[in-house]
């Protein structure tokens, strides 16, 4: 067995396959993204952030009544614990807002008798708490590092709109709540993405959903992965403007660099979620009578693929964090709240992966991940090392 | 390359080298474990805990001066930052420890102003920090829990004293501490074990060291990782005396159930680490004038290893958390707090794993791990489904 797979070794295990799922499918080559059976891109814009965490967490699409239920049970968990406030408060202010959800997640854990349950329903339960409260976190934290109050969330708005209304202390516009809402659905899920696979590898040590899913936002915060969409958003800031495009991405050819929401891990095409996002932030650019963040990430798309092509002979394809940036600044939240937001949509994919690696029936494995690795150090002599005394070094 | 590897699916990466390391080497067949090329086994007892963590971190044992140093620089960070001791003492005080631990490694980020620098010296320094500041929140914990106020450190005590200095507020008699101290080297690194992995995992993305150690904990939490010597000791308090051990084993065998503490995922024989804490459980056993736990888990091991082999056919070996459950109650420790002591231990492997995986030279790989998952979820035709909306379900 270890032969045959010699050559995963230092890859990041990258292309190979560990693990069967129910949850999605990615096809890299064509550029096709499904949760359990839908299309994610029709899902975009059709159905809410509710119907499609209840289709991650429960296998298939809510009816009307279904999808009444579990909104209510959404609406009730958004608050926090009082102490939870009274902490985030005491928080230095300049505190990365992953480092905060990360602290948080833990913290809810405290105040959940059902924690030590290990069972499904528990585990349930559990993600429909973490789905609900994490636009909390955000928001209060938000406030909070700008000395304002946390907002007490509205139970008669939807999930996207009272993310903002907790933001901002007034409910949004329609259409934006709409177009957060298709952002919301399009970041929910994406298989074995580096997050995903540290909240599984959590949870199967039988580890609870919390400590799982604080695994998964300390994951999710690397500038290789979620961290991604803020690094475009300054990314466009230090272009400043269309005419230093082809400057930049000549500088970037010239000192090997790159170009921060070009290419991606599993995609060989366009990622079809970028195709989504893209017109949404057109549309919000024109409304507010400024293009400009949008038409500048247009021109670095086109120039940076023509250049690579012809400078380095390879394709390089956009990614969801492209035209995120620019969407989520069009919505007047600040860049640092980018991956956060990414958190609040992904939670979902996160908590139906933790419930399937832990009681996952055919498509669970038996035990805990647990690989090898091939130790390349130094031995002192053909063996270990003799213990030499300090006082002899 | 997928189809070489086909054997691995749904195995939990188990026997499959994914990476190289120099941090340690464990050969499960003859139960040899090695730290940056010194045998564990020659270090227990012989070196101290300080020794073996800038073992691990600076790929070398100490000369004095540097040893000196080292624990200097240790001993300065065991303090916490003031707010952090003030959200201790708001948090419920049934939290569980691990659960308070993964919360506040966190919101150490928040204090350091070097969170964003992402070089190996930055890191080391994290690295010590979160050495030191480990023992005093499990200690300043299980004070806090207790409506007691927490205990300063003592930077004349080593290690392992000073952390039963804050646990109980007076130092602990020469020997218990170096037992302690045996214990912690013998804990610090295994190699790819689950936790070491997820903190990998995280660190892979390019997380910070406090995002990734945030992971570990959460993985280590888990009942089959560092949740085992917990359930150990709640095993030996379940069979109560010597005499229901055979009636008790009979019971797992017909029920199909497991003796905690007997079996690893890579030992095929006696943990090496398991034949140094049982003789100390022992001696304090002795020193107490009350071997029963002791003897408990002797006659549980000899009567499980016999019974497995007789009735299953197959050899059951003893691990690191079947002797150190019995030798920390001697040492007066609550046994929900074994898995934290684990982690006081284990933060020095970890760290050195994160340094390897971001900055770690030859023995680096290129990116984040991102595995590929099998999707056997359903279709509703021969492709993905057609959207059907609300209203039609």
């Amino acid at each position: 067995m270890e032969e045959a797979c010699e050559i995963i070794q230092n890859t990041g295990l990258r292309g190979v396959t560990i693990a069967s799922t129910k949850i999605s499918d990615v096809d890299g080559k064509i550029g096709k993204l499904v949760y359990r059976g839908c299309l994610a891109k029709d899902l975009a814009g059709k159905a809410t952030f509710e119907e499609v965490a209840f289709l991650l967490l429960y296998e298939k699409l809510p009816d009307q009544a279904e999808l009444n239920a579990f909104s209510e049970e959404l609406a009730k968990n958004r608050e926090l614990p009082q102490n939870i406030f009274a902490a985030m408060a005491a928080f230095p202010k300049d505190a990365l807002p992953m480092d905060v959800l990360q602290a948080i997640v833990p913290m809810l854990a405290h105040h959940d008798p059902g924690v030590n349950e290990h069972n499904q329903e528990t585990a349930l339960k559990i993600a429909v708490k973490l789905i609900a409260k994490f636009a909390t976190i955000v928001a209060a934290w938000d406030r909070i590092r700008n000395g304002k109050a946390p907002v007490d969330p509205d139970p008669s708005l939807g999930h996207a709109a009272n993310f903002f209304y907790m933001l901002n202390g007034e409910a949004p516009e329609d259409d934006l709540a709409g177009f957060f809402d298709a952002a919301l659905v399009l970041h929910a899920e994406h298989s074995f993405n580096a997050s995903t696979f540290a909240a599984r590898e959590v949870a199967s040590t039988k580890a609870h959903m919390y400590a799982s899913i604080a695994a998964a936002v300390g994951s999710l915060s690397g500038a290789l992965h979620g961290g991604a969409n803020t690094r475009v958003m300054n990314m466009l800031k230090d272009i400043g403007s269309v005419d230093k495009v082809e400057a930049y991405v000549q500088n970037i050819l010239d000192t090997g660099g790159v170009i921060m929401g070009l290419g991606h891990a599993v995609y060989q095409t366009d990622d079809p979620r970028a195709h989504i996002l893209a017109p949404m932030s057109q549309t919000l650019g024109e409304r507010a009578g400024d293009t400009s963040w949008y038409d500048l990430s247009k021109k670095l798309e086109l120039v940076g693929k023509a250049a690579f092509k012809e400078k380095k002979g390879r394709e390089i394809y956009v990614n969801v964090d492209f035209y995120s940036a620019s969407l989520y600044h069009y919505m007047g939240i600040a860049s640092d709240l980018f991956t956060p937001i990414f958190a609040i949509s992904r939670i979902s994919g996160w908590s139906a992966h933790v419930i399937e690696e832990q009681f996952g029936g055919a498509a669970a494995k038996p035990a805990l991940y647990r690989p090898e690795s091939d130790y390349v150090g130094d031995y002192c002599g053909p063996d270990e090392c003799a213990f030499v005394p300090v006082d002899d070094r």
